[in-house]
């Protein structure tokens, strides 16, 4: 164990050895493990925004073992995906890699205002399947928002006396936000207190812009003068929204697919300002294995203090 | 056991041995027995439609004997009904077909927006009846997705505990899609998809049109040049959108009766794409037995390859 | 056992002897005991209707032990009745008359628009209560169709493993249809499928009319020339709606108090098309005892075959 | 055991000797008991109404204590409240005075249409608190009262197995009935009616007026000529409405607080009914504790055949 | 154990020796031990605020173990916050100070009408942590305040059978209150009065104005000049209201900050009327922590009787 991985396991004081042990073996995994980093493939937007959409650019991605298989090839530390997909190849890759069960869903089908999610597996399934974690997708700022705090309660008490970590993706969305209120600094800040407070070991948030959404927050960032010019600062800003920093927060980039220089940008103020790594998710698996074995690479190189 | 059946069974490789042991029971019944092809009866339409829409045609239907008697005649692979129907001939002909308890039902009586279903029955209920499987139809782009989406967690989890296999009727319907849009290539893909992401062994669909319906994935159709004109093509690409054709997804003709060369001409769509099978239910009890059994002979020939 | 109590629990091969028993017990009760018809009383009216609007015409029937006292003295195969009039007269009539618990309850003094029921007892109550069956009303058509469904599922599940037998009230209501339509043939129909494919053992439905009201089933009964035009082809339609003949399906005339001989006209009427008996309830207990006794035994008379 | 308890009890025959026996210390404590008449301190103003408006009229009355005292005092049979004011003295009154646990509550502070209730203590709560029974407020009439039926059908059971007795207040209240209609004699007649169904022991209504409120029930009471002129006519009337007078029903005035002479008056008109009580709040607490005896004294003594 | 805290445990006589256990912890500890007055350092501002408007003031404060060390120095009685908080310092912590954990949350980002909850954390939780108690806001006037005390009921009892005490922050809000009204004597009273019931052990209200909201308390108030003219008479009227002084009240400035003297001059008159101390949250965390020791110290010593 490195003393880095060491200090962010002492973060988790009221967690039981069993819980320990699968956090460990995320920070572990991978070209990143024991440095304290973590870049992980999740791959739900077959789910979210339907298959073609999703995999059409890259058709080796229609195929559950193609995630696998890249998310190992790449030396990610872990691999998030609903039921069916970790079903599919849990057997196959058994020990191979960390798994992440996400564990509720959305789909872009229905008409709905407000947004919600369906859970659509369980802590017993995340057990069978092997995983070290379970996931869960939160819209602070929703109507349904209540519901779906509750519904983090019950499973992430089940999933931590199971000896399972439990990540929050929290993205904040609904009718009392505007768009670009959604990647708004105050409002992803939110976000991120909002999933340690439910007692999220890692925490996935969008990396935020300088917008400022709440009129009331607002106020406080303009008077106290909070850094939020670059994304580093940004960066620290949300890090320090997650319990000052004693909390594993990652972020992600978003929909839109960008140029990689621009992506490799991103990766560099994430990491100057010590945000913990990255999600990845359509930037992957939206192109060639070789390009994405090669982005991925790059990416790595930065959290890992190999390239700037 | 056929190598093909061997080569299925290794799809699910999170799977029980129980539950493979009833994967196995379904593909190795009937004519069709150890192809990796099914045609299966399902006869719900009277709890649906109503009894008279659904057997006046052919009145000895209106017993649910009839219809366990047609499946074992004409060599089906699994008969599939609610409960009543179920209960009503399952000690009669225990152990003679594998049968799937429908365990959710709509009812066209009501006059609600978006479409949804009520539990009818439950997993005890199919074990003390002997069954292979648990039928659940879900309506992605309904208003009440989630809610289905949920359930089917409930029940799929206990299934699968009991070592049941899992089917899922994936029908889009609701209010955010088009009549046209229900059998749109990219919906009924997504359907596939949802279904196999929440877990399901046996996807059915209906077979798709070329049409398009979701603006951002009409996008990615045309950008990407995916194949869709032929029923072939369209049944290949449902099966990439079940993880890359490692589900078993089998298909239906929808509500329309239509004469038997037009049906004949489906089946060979399905068969020419590399589909697993049929689900034929009105078109095969809503005409004499004589005929019904002719009819599903000639589609199981062309499944297994004796016709054109 | 005559024969043809035998041949009717014979229907029900999915049961457990403990549920055959008290289906049995039902069939070999009182004066048409043996003969494979059922005569029942029921008495909801007064949580459903009120105390007064029901009682009133013959003010001993306040008393729920007057119901038990009729019921026994006229013969009939059971008495059904919600959980406290049961209470109150279980112990002193223990083992007189076979007893079915209404498990959900209606009330006219709330103006909501879909009718929908409450639980108001229990499985547990029934056996406490030395029931042999429990009964459930449910409302097809009411916007509330699917709860009460759900709720059925869940109580006749428990119910059969108590070894208790299901009785389904099945009355079509409901914003969808037009007052005509809550008996019309091809609804009521329909009504009989769905209590058949819930699972119950016995139903209850209207007797009906010969208007048609769901223009997809109207084409299909003008179409095919189902005959419907006199009581006798009703019923025996009606019954072919429930598994053709292979459940019990006995009927009321609802709720207006016609004179005996228009009463006694329409036992006649189904007992000509083959139905098994009929429920009544306000026709027994809003007379004189002797005069419902005589009411009752001239009914009976018609089912046992003693009478024209 | 005096004769008229024996032949009280003997109305229950479904009931556990333990739930008899508790329903003996109702009837054999206090003043009246023995004598089969009952009169009930109920203090749940404080939640209903808010403090001040209960008890700022005879201040020692914010303190629970007050009321036990007062009931031990004045020799009445019971004392109802809700769990908070109950555990503040039920360890220094333990088995001073039978205990009734109200286990739902309303409170007047929000604004919404057809009133409701909240389940605020527990079948455990009354069994660790020493009760005999368990109070449940139904608002039959309420948009609201399938929920309370079925609140009820859960709570009763758990009581009854646990060998408590259960309260049912039942004031027809909601938007389908005029403010006169709650408290006329068709309304609350079918309310006793309901609470008796749901399987009350003891059912506490308001002395209903001679209106009549729901048109299909007048034309009844204006046929049969129900005599409903008195307050002795209409109390015989209600105890008709559950079961014939075979369950316990005590009234309260209501709302208003009127002179003793009317009080009185009242109080001889449910006596001269056969009515088995009052149930006295508002009347007993918010007057000093001298008053409150002699008042309480004069309304034993009327029910006691000591007065008139 | 000091005379007065025996005296306020002897109100509790209903709960378990664990429970009274936990009571006296809470009472015993920290600068104002054994007096019988408590200061309490609530931090749940972050989850319902926002962690920038929460704690950029004095950002040290964004850290939790900040808080723990806030409470610890400055001799407060106990500290209360969300689930993630108490998680990040509860081992570090172990023994040093009673917590309470908050179970239920809200956050301001969503834009629904009547304020509500999500339940956040289980009593599980809190014994895992080592908690004393579980703390549980309702919003008393909201649209669903029912449903917020039901789910006290659920909550409080299954702390009670742990062991732990229950703390109740009961703040009137909802669209049938007035902004004004939120902080009436007569809508706080009220507030305290419901806590109360629903079986708190201690009740924490904002200190109430003069102005009176409901017009049938209103009444009340001006008819019995219920005196509440001075800070000392409301905070008297509000134990009044919880059974009399039978209950621990606390209280809070709510949301302004003021300058110190006005706080000072707050808690003498809390002091004055026999109120039971402080939860003091913004105040203290938001300014430096010698400002913050010294303001804390300030208010102690008043209610140690050290200060005027």
């Amino acid at each position: 164990m490195t003393p880095r991985v060491k200090e962010i396991l002492s973060w988790y004081g009221s967690d039981s050895p069993g819980t320990l042990t699968n956090l460990a073996r995320l920070l572990n995994h991978g070209r990143l493990g024991g440095t304290g980093k973590l870049v992980i493939l999740p791959v739900d937007q077959g789910f979210e925004h339907g298959p073609a959409r999703s995999f059409a650019a890259n058709p080796p991605a229609y195929d559950p073992l193609y995630h696998f298989g890249l998310a190992i090839e790449a030396g990610c530390n872990a691999f998030a995906a609903p039921l069916g997909m970790l079903e599919e190849g849990a057997r196959e890759y058994a020990g191979d890699i960390p798994l992440i069960l996400k564990v509720n869903n959305s789909a872009v089908l229905s008409a709905e205002g407000d947004p919600t999610e369906a859970l659509t597996s369980t802590v017993s399934d995340a057990l069978r399947l092997g995983c070290v974690a379970v996931g869960f997708t939160i819209y602070p700022g929703s109507a349904h928002q209540f519901e779906m705090f509750s519904q983090v309660r019950e499973v992430a008490q089940e999933a931590k006396r199971a000896g399972l970590a439990v990540v929050i993706w929290s993205y904040p969305r609904g009718s009392a936000l505007s768009k670009e209120g959604e990647t708004a600094i105050d409002v992803v800040g939110y976000a991120a207190q909002i999933a340690a407070q439910l007692g999220a070991h890692i925490i996935k948030v969008k990396l935020p812009t300088d917008h400022l959404e709440l009129p009331d927050a607002k106020k406080v960032y303009l008077d106290k003068k909070i850094p939020i010019a670059t994304p580093a600062e940004r960066v620290k800003h949300i890090l320090d929204c997650a319990f000052a920093g004693r909390r594993i927060v990652i972020f992600s980039g978003g929909a839109a697919v960008f140029d990689d220089n621009k992506l490799l940008e991103e990766i560099r103020g994430i990491e100057a300002g010590g945000g913990f790594g990255s999600i990845i998710g359509r930037n992957s698996f939206q192109r060639s294995k070789p390009e994405a074995l090669k982005m991925l690479g790059e990416v790595m190189d930065i959290y890992a203090g190999k390239a700037k």
